[in-house]
């Protein structure tokens, strides 16, 4: 009997570290579900994959997913495939005093980081949890590990997705579940990131950072956290080496918080 | 010349901790504003602040904060009072693992404790940050500074506001800015919170929890905050003291970040 068709799911797959991680899980042969909002950006992707590796199934998703109920139809859409890895890579970044914030990006920010991994990872954590070799991969940032100034309501967001993530890996382990949830949390990276984060075209990495890695040493780096049993993937804000670790938050065992 | 009158916003004032602060800051001389969905137990809280302190003006705004549009509509009708104090105590729990977890709960969760709370404190920082003895209260919870078991989202979105509250209480700092933000953690307090994380009715905190606070006593922890000059006042999860602190999260101190 032919071993069922399986794919790795990622969002924001149009660009910086989806895209390099779409082109890596490619050349590992896997299928794959490329999501984003710009249709042109997936289906020129699609044909690259599919020049090296003609082999391949890959389905576009072109969707907006700060907006909630799209959230719910992608899922729903996903259902007719046998989801092997779920990558919530989908987010960005707003660089702004709080006072200051434009708060029409920092609600859209908030559902997009927040709200739309949320449902993504519980609606792929619900059906999945007992499948053998099925992983959850969410993007969260060491600023989701330390406060950086001048992104303080991002950062909150990404505090958000680190623990998040990193309970919903406890708790699947406690039952022994299948599934396992992994964070990888990059530092700066260079991307269209620092654009939208900063609301201008051609942001300077070379100016504001003393370091950053490229989208592709993010991608190897997901793999290395992909091919691990660790929960957390994070690059030491000062050395920029990466690191795989357990889970790096304080947990609660054995809390009566659980019993009604 | 008479000193402008004065308010003390509260929002999720209509019980437990939110009307115990509302009692609390009544006795303290100051008027409020006290938000809530329940227009009915608002009046009637505020015919009881009244009748023991008949010289106050007390407003009261029934409107549910978990529809974000809302909030911007509050805040505008806010516009006409000088805030002297915010107080961010709307918000409630879920206890479930993800997998299970009631995803249309979870999205309201999300909106009120995190996405209304970050947009009614920049629109008040943006106001106030100037304004001498001005200050910005967000209640958080201790499982947002560790996770406990069977409540993870919940868990995670306590983090965000904890990193937020204390990010920006670094931010204010930076600028000496007159504002002073922030964070009231409380463990196990008996209010109606168990009930809605639980979706049941007559939860029991004597059987479910070894220890708790009523919350008479977490108003009173409140105030203790809000007199002092510290940034966190944390309810200990094994001693139940409460403890006034600094900022607890890392910060980045004299990130590159924050240039763009």
């Amino acid at each position: 009997m032919k071993e069922k068709v399986k794919y790795t799911v990622i969002t924001g797959a149009s660009s910086g570290i989806g895209y390099e991680t779409a082109n890596a899980f490619a050349k590992r042969g896997k299928n794959l579900v490329i999501v984003a909002r710009s249709r042109e950006n997936l289906e020129k992707l699609k044909m690259e994959i599919l020049h090296d590796n003609p082999s391949l199934d890959v389905i576009v998703k072109s969707v907006d997913l700060s907006i909630i109920p799209n959230v719910h139809q992608l899922y729903q859409e996903l259902k007719q495939y046998c989801i092997e890895t779920l990558i919530n890579n989908a987010g960005f970044g707003n660089y702004s005093s709080v006072a200051n914030q434009n708060l029409e990006k920092v609600e859209t920010m908030l559902r997009l980081d927040i709200e739309a991994l949320v449902v993504l990872s519980s609606l792929f954590v619900h059906d999945y949890q007992n499948i053998e070799g099925s992983q959850l991969i969410n993007i969260s940032s060491c600023g989701g590990y330390i406060i950086v100034p001048n992104a303080i309501t991002y950062c909150a967001s990404k505090f958000f997705v680190s623990t998040f993530t990193e309970g919903l890996a406890r708790e699947l382990q406690a039952c022994n579940a299948k599934l396992q949830a992994k964070v990888l949390a990059p530092a700066a990276t260079k991307t269209n990131f620092g654009n939208v984060a900063n609301n201008i075209e051609g942001y300077d990495y070379d100016k504001s950072f003393g370091a950053y890695h490229t989208s592709k040493q993010m991608a190897d780096f997901l793999l290395k956290l992909y091919d691990s049993n660790e929960v957390v993937g994070l690059v030491n804000r000062e050395t920029f080496e990466f690191e795989l670790s357990s889970s790096l938050f304080d947990y609660a065992e054995n809390s009566k918080h659980n019993q009604k």
